[in-house]
């Protein structure tokens, strides 16, 4: 074989069209680097509580260790009913219920049971990066609609959503969202599913972050209103509320109606989920509560310690958000976040995720993950502070 | 909302037009009966080894709850390129080692790796329906060659593939295949491998079978003879060889220049595997020889009794594998597998794998998983003996 031989050479595919993650282009780039205050990832920066952890040592020490029902353990379908059913005030039974391999797999069936190649499906930037991704390496055309900035913070005009949505095959609105903390209401999210109750739309909901809300137990949640068989498919994940990122666990809730599709899925995808993991999760949502109080107590002082910091740069805007644990802010005239991203890395060792990894027009926005201790946010502001007075 | 509604209704997806598992709605239509023997499912029917399970649970217990890198922690990616320099005596770089979330994981990642909708994918049937199903999923138009049973047991006419072949994207070949324990020796291996270097197609190996081998430590692997730069990714798992089905932990092993494709896919398919389950895979490696040399002892125990109990029937053909844990025959007579499967548990209370889950052609075939005690497989056949004498 030609030394100079690259398998990849004259390949063309979908996996090797679709883009990349820019956080993670960033990350790898500073791999190595001492002395960094990486606050670029989403997660919260303590380990997964104790208890949880037992219940998983306990269950692979009684053998629970071999394959699983597809759709999940009865006993976790159950307990995420009776939590969903509590939280939402809508009695949503187990049968809309099926455990995940994390929230993104959650997302990549959804996609699989709603989509023919060229569907389209429309949803807001910017965005977690994968919520574009996923349906594209499904074919789909995505499409996106801007959200505003203003006095009020990220906001969606919802008319312009609608009349962007109208044909497509599904909408994919993540509230609580990523970067954004951009959350919806009440009020909209009924408007929205009236909507689509008339056209016919699917509603893809990634409502991972609904924990993570300064103004109530949890944010609105499209299943309060939902019924069983609306054309509503709710994705969430043990990730962010329990501490769980490294565990790959999450749900969904869909109408009954297509469960056995899910089931036939979830065999091509993963199979299922480790049954110890299961036993984990139903311990978290069980006697999870005051985990989940005490640390939205410290994202929201992580929180205050960030808003008061950024307010003494005149040269960024920034509006608190209501919910998840991101600041995501632009800074006057920059244009290219990735060159500026990498800047601050090399001159102040803070790494913050640039803009452009969540929307590609993006020109001027960084996110900063606040789910760190007050101490690490404030080195981290005294390491800006003067990279940003001089810049 | 009109209550007979189904948010289904007049749906059309790839989701929904997918094959489902024969084996999975056979086992469902059985759910609950009583005094069951299930032979159908392909796992061991041993819980996984304390000593992996404990560095699991020591992994928890030190806080490795978080994200970790998307191709696999490097500790992981360096002990499987050991092993697997070891066993092929072939040296295999760390660089060409993705860690994933299940051999189907792994698989779903390689075709997302490679293909373009409607690109066309070769591979054998009988085989495991998620062979067929993945690359389905992925727009490809996926073609299958009948493997032929004969005195040497199955074996697969080598050009015959070669000429099916021409012009397809992607081969996949399962060897040691499931269901049939069909296992391709070294000379045809390299037949295919030259074949292929000349026309630039790729070979999927899914060799999560290797170690379920009774004629040596493993079976013959393309990356035995494959270079860094050859068109092969090959796909393993530990849930086969250390008793791990409930883990969800497998690999793939691809040229270099592939890798940061993987890693980009990886992110958008299930972000990450757990660190802890992957210090309890590095285990396996590490100490596991041990266990899979008595579990290989085992098994052929196990076929031993099978192939004993089977020849007192002149209605089966059955030739002895020499690769994986299924007994798979035919059954003289049979028209429907799926309705003798229904009909053997009804009468008999033994779960046989229908033929038509492995090839939607198959008239009479069956398959049981020997992989486990002497006792209940001599009491499967003690309950199957009078069924099939009066067939």
């Amino acid at each position: 074989m030609c030394k100079s031989f690259k398998a990849i050479d004259g390949l063309e595919s979908k996996g090797l069209r679709v883009r990349g993650s820019a956080t993670r282009e960033l990350a790898n780039s500073a791999m190595g680097r001492e002395n960094l205050i990486p606050l670029w990832f989403g997660e919260p920066d303590v380990p997964t509580p104790d208890f949880i952890c037992e219940a998983a040592a306990n269950s692979m020490r009684q053998g629970e260790t071999f394959y699983a029902e597809g759709l999940g353990k009865p006993f976790l379908r159950s307990s995420i009913a009776g939590y969903q059913s509590g939280l939402y005030q809508n009695a949503i039974d187990m049968e809309r219920v099926a455990v995940t391999l994390s929230g993104g797999n959650a997302l990549n069936l959804a996609f699989q049971l709603l989509l023919n190649d060229g569907d389209r499906v429309v949803t807001t930037v910017p965005a977690f990066p994968n919520l574009l991704a996923i349906p594209s390496l499904q074919s789909a055309v995505v499409e996106a609609v801007n959200l505003d900035f203003g006095e009020r913070g990220w906001t969606l005009d919802i008319q312009k959503f609608l009349d962007m949505a109208k044909g497509a095959k599904a909408v994919l609105l993540n509230s609580p969202g990523n970067p954004t903390g951009w959350t919806l209401n009440v009020d909209d999210q009924r408007k929205i599913l009236e909507e689509f109750r008339k056209t016919g739309t699917w509603l893809i909901a990634d409502e991972v972050y609904n924990r993570i809300y300064y103004k109530g137990d949890a944010a609105p949640s499209f299943l309060s209103l939902a019924e069983a068989e609306d054309r509503v498919i709710a994705v969430n994940s043990f990730s962010k509320a329990w501490a769980m990122t490294g565990w790959r666990i999450g749900w969904m809730t869909m109408p009954p109606s297509l469960l056995l599709t899910a089931e036939k899925l979830m065999e091509y995808s993963v199979a299922c989920v480790p049954v110890f993991a299961q036993r984990a999760a139903q311990v978290a949502i069980e006697q999870g509560e005051d985990f989940i109080s005490k640390s939205i107590k410290r994202y929201e002082t992580g929180l205050d310690v960030v808003e008061r910091r950024i307010s003494a740069h005149s040269n960024i805007s920034f509006k608190r958000p209501e919910a998840a644990f991101y600041a995501y802010f632009q800074l006057d005239g920059v244009v290219d976040t990735m060159a500026m991203a990498k800047r601050i890395i090399d001159e102040t060792g803070v790494g913050l995720a640039p803009g452009t990894a969540f929307d590609p027009q993006d020109k001027n926005s960084f996110r900063l993950c606040f789910a760190q201790s007050e101490d690490r946010l404030h080195n981290a502001f005294d390491r800006l502070d003067p990279f940003l007075k001089n810049l």
